[in-house]
């Protein structure tokens, strides 16, 4: 019996219980005649006590050949602690211990394995089975596990069945991301890694299965910015017979349901805003709504006053900061280098002080009166006492600049709260995206995204004003989920092809299998999909998903534990029928 | 609104209530003035019913325009059935139609979609998506939804966590069976994809994780055996701190928990049997318990009577078939062919009639009297009627042989049955394996195996006798999981690797990562395997796992409804730094 017990377990109530428990060294004092060792397993830390006179010799003879991370089995009788220690459950008690025996020594290891540790991230990914020793990592994990059961009993009771699609898929021409995989049965043929069960899920809906969903591994072969992983994990979801609210009601039920389970949060209902409303009044599609600071438009109170910059502007756009009139000299510099710095962009920032006399102070002074600025204060809805920052330029730039800057005015305020969730759907999209390179329109989303029915009449007059019925969930300014009500009559495809610039000989060679089936019976349908792994992240509190991911990989795609990807030898390629390429 | 209720939710109280219903046109009976429509969704069916003069004109005709598989949704009121169906639970109610939309048209369908269907497997295979319209395919999806669930909800209440394990792995040369990918951002690289998460379960119980599971896909590039697929799922478990038979016991109960939420049976404790006795009593190390039919060894008797077969023979051994003595010439013959099948590979059988008078006739008539037979007969346990069924040869080949036999007979007498489950754990397998080909031992199941303690010391001595601790779980002969105790400590494994004939240095760069993790405290651990797709089919009481996977491939590990494996073009490989092997 290597256990009665486990570590978290045992109670005042347990006095006097002769217990067994096992677990790792996480602690040895060692006062003379007096040792005290800290038991350490997933359960928690139970503190177990030796003494000379009272232990017996060879228990005592080997907890001092023990060493931080030995694994041990203890015998021994549950008693109470002298000394209490009110911060673990199991404070109250301690093992008097009996018989020790060593189950496995452990080599000092590279970093202290508690929650705070001396480790850097590059030692503590190498050894990544220590890290997650630590309580803090493993927590993280334990609430990803609780939350994919979550997850999976609320879409369950929905009626929704989990259907596994295949990982081993079909590369295709515009699958510049695919991961491909060499078959040894089919040498000199691939198959792809999906990045998203899009195709499949859709097929599911042509094959009546009504309501699908899937936590399921998804990968991408592409340059990994600071979070992304080759690997990652979303919740798929697709059901027929629905139109949008369907599918947003049924999701933010499940958002709604994780939040109150796991966090005991009450999130209420979710706000639904346009794309276009969310780009003019935050200059994002995914607003962190947290705060309001929302943007005010000035370009008729700003301009023709003989300002060049704001008279040239398409866009003159403002944010208002309570209680900011007192900012320094320091700190409007800071503003303005923030803007200014390349990943914002700017090429400089107007302020408005509304001082708490009343009067305006300025950097646009020399062509605006007291009574102009006052224009824009009351526009800005800025009372005495706040900042009013103000950027200009072309309309979409512009928006993307203020975004940053009204983040940044966020956090400076503390107006993000960490505990705080505000959940919000942004919803009708821009159907297509004109890529600049290529010259011609992409599917903003992907190719079977419906359009809405009222802009359809569009599509040929202007493609570009075409909304498309598509939705993201953004919580806190992080897009947490997105996705669309899909096309499923062949009119409205064919017209969407054709405005992505398709001949229908392409459209059937990259969409062939699901186009066929389309020909059979596919019902009107829609779904969604969330980043699992960083959906965790957010509930976890963390802006980093690796934390949440067990194995995860760094930013080249490696995972420096097992030292992964590896080369492999001729023989095996030679069965593959490939070799490598000789530079 | 495309629906108020779905295809089988109305019943007699709904009758006057006004509905939408949508779904799939299943059949259409026109009799002139009067239709019927079945609407068919995942739910259920429900009949539609239209008349000339009662219902609306454009209604009638849109329902003249109507085919199979056509998308519709209905509105009507609900109305009781004159001639009630009490096949289904929606029989005594009918709607009366107002209005039909057609959401899609389809094509007639290359098979018929119900039950009975009259599509071939490849044309359903290659039109999978209209397969598993049919309710029968569909609920086999179902069961295996609700088979995860199952399984999650009972490990999650037994405290294991779920843990994604990374799918991109490392390469090692052993791995001849692996998949590799090549990566785009290490060109010349390869991951490999996951055979098993053996090493990172193992890596987690280092790490403290204490119980683990998964339900995961795992992946093998090898010939493809009638029931075996490139891509399959595993419920992959692990546990510390624990010896056989608390995996035993657990695991034992999780399948008790699916067999009675699932199936509503009771299977009792399970037996457990050591692998020598389940080799020496069935010939098989997965035996079908359902029926008995043992193997009796008749060298004692049989040998040495002047019959120069058995006199040579290893093993003379023989099973009783009830109620047999009645075979004709021409079932005689039958069995003797059966056994001469070079998939069974036997010489010859021999038989022994136990008359209903008393006397006995033999295939041996010639070496054996009366008085041997009746030994042999009652060493059998065989009585007046049974039938013996005697072969000899080398043990090893004679027991698989007799095996065969054993399940043929078994087969034949209706001794299998569907609605039977008879669970047993096999035990203390071999460790090791010799393989005549490299002349060196194997491990049977994988090198971190526990060797039973008791039999470590046999390692030196006689290494082909040490049997490990290791088991699996057999129902009605298939093998559904597998297990080990893991070695956890370095002498064992040091040993171990001895035996298997690697070097230090070899077993480092094969094992390398998983070894040093074992030097920071590894916990004393083991844990099991279920083949998910297997158990899930036995479930279903069908033979095929491939039936329980929603986009299965075939025997060459093709998606033929997708068409993959495919070539992709030479820019692709480029980035990957690999190129196609010129023949």
């Amino acid at each position: 019996m290597l256990r009665t017990h486990t570590c978290g377990e045992l109670r005042i109530d347990n006095v006097n219980n002769e217990v067994t428990l096992s677990g790792w060294v996480q602690k040895i004092r060692d006062k003379g005649g007096l040792m005290w060792i800290d038991l350490r397993d997933r359960y928690g830390v139970t503190q177990l006590t030796l003494e000379e006179g009272r232990t017996p010799e060879q228990a005592l003879k080997t907890a001092r050949e023990l060493g931080r991370e030995f694994v041990i089995s203890v015998k021994g009788k549950v008693i109470e602690r002298y000394s209490k220690n009110d911060k673990i459950p199991t404070g109250e008690v301690e093992i008097d211990v009996q018989e020790i025996n060593i189950q496995n020594a452990s080599k000092t290891p590279p970093f202290v394995i508690e929650d705070e540790t001396d480790g850097g991230e590059d030692l503590r990914m190498k050894y990544r089975y220590l890290d997650l020793r630590r309580g803090e990592v493993r927590r993280k994990l334990e609430l990803r596990s609780k939350m994919a059961n979550a997850v999976r009993n609320f879409l369950s009771d929905q009626e929704f069945i989990e259907v596994e699609t295949p990982v081993l898929i079909k590369s295709t021409p515009e699958g510049a991301r695919d991961f491909v995989v060499p078959s040894r049965m089919n040498p000199g043929e691939f198959y792809a890694l999906p990045q998203s069960p899009q195709t499949f899920k859709q097929l599911l809906m042509v094959s009546g299965f009504d309501r699908y969903f899937q936590i399921v591994k998804c990968f991408r072969d592409e340059d990994l910015r600071a979070d992304r992983q080759p690997e990652f994990t979303q919740i798929d979801c697709e059901m027929s017979f629905v139109e949008r609210d369907d599918v947003l009601d049924t999701f933010e039920g499940m958002t709604r349901h994780l939040f109150k389970s796991i966090k005991g949060v009450e999130l209420g209902e979710f706000p639904r805003m346009e794309y276009a409303e969310a780009m003019s009044k935050y200059g994002s599609d995914k607003p962190d709504v947290r705060f309001g600071m929302e943007f005010v438009e000035l370009n008729d109170v700003a301009q023709n006053k003989g300002f060049n910059v704001f008279d040239q502007a398409e866009l003159v756009v403002g944010i208002c900061a309570k209680d900011c009139a007192e900012y320094t000299r320091k700190q409007l510099d800071a503003l303005t280098d923030f803007v200014k710095r390349p990943q914002v962009g700017a090429k400089g920032l107007v302020y408005v002080k509304c001082n708490v006399d009343g009067t305006f102070k300025s950097s646009v002074d020399k062509f605006y009166s007291q009574e102009d600025l006052k224009v824009w204060a009351e526009k800005a809805g800025a009372e005495a006492g706040d900042l009013m920052l103000v950027l200009s330029g072309a309309t979409n730039t512009t928006r993307k600049q203020m975004n940053e800057l009204r983040l940044h005015m966020g956090k400076e305020l503390g107006l993000r709260k960490k505990d705080e969730f505000k959940p919000l759907w942004v919803v009708n999209f821009p159907l297509l995206e004109w890529d600049e390179e290529t010259e011609r329109f992409h599917a903003m989303h992907h190719p079977f995204t419906s359009p809405l029915k009222e802009d359809i009449a569009k599509l040929d007059t202007a493609p570009g004003e075409v909304r498309a019925n598509a939705y993201d969930l953004v919580i806190n300014g992080v897009e947490i989920g997105g996705g669309s009500i899909r096309i499923h009559d062949k009119t409205t495809q064919a017209l969407m092809f054709k405005h992505l610039g398709f001949t229908p000989e392409e459209a059937k060679a990259q969409f062939g299998f699901l186009m066929d089936a389309f020909e059979y019976g596919a019902p009107p349908h829609g779904g969604i999909a969330f980043g699992f792994d960083r959906l965790c992240a957010m509930f976890g509190g963390s802006d980093s998903i690796r934390d949440y991911i067990a194995f995860p990989k760094n930013t080249s795609g490696r995972d420096v534990m097992i030292d992964s990807p590896s080369v492999v030898n001729n023989a095996q390629l030679d069965e593959l029928g490939i070799r490598l390429k000789e530079d």
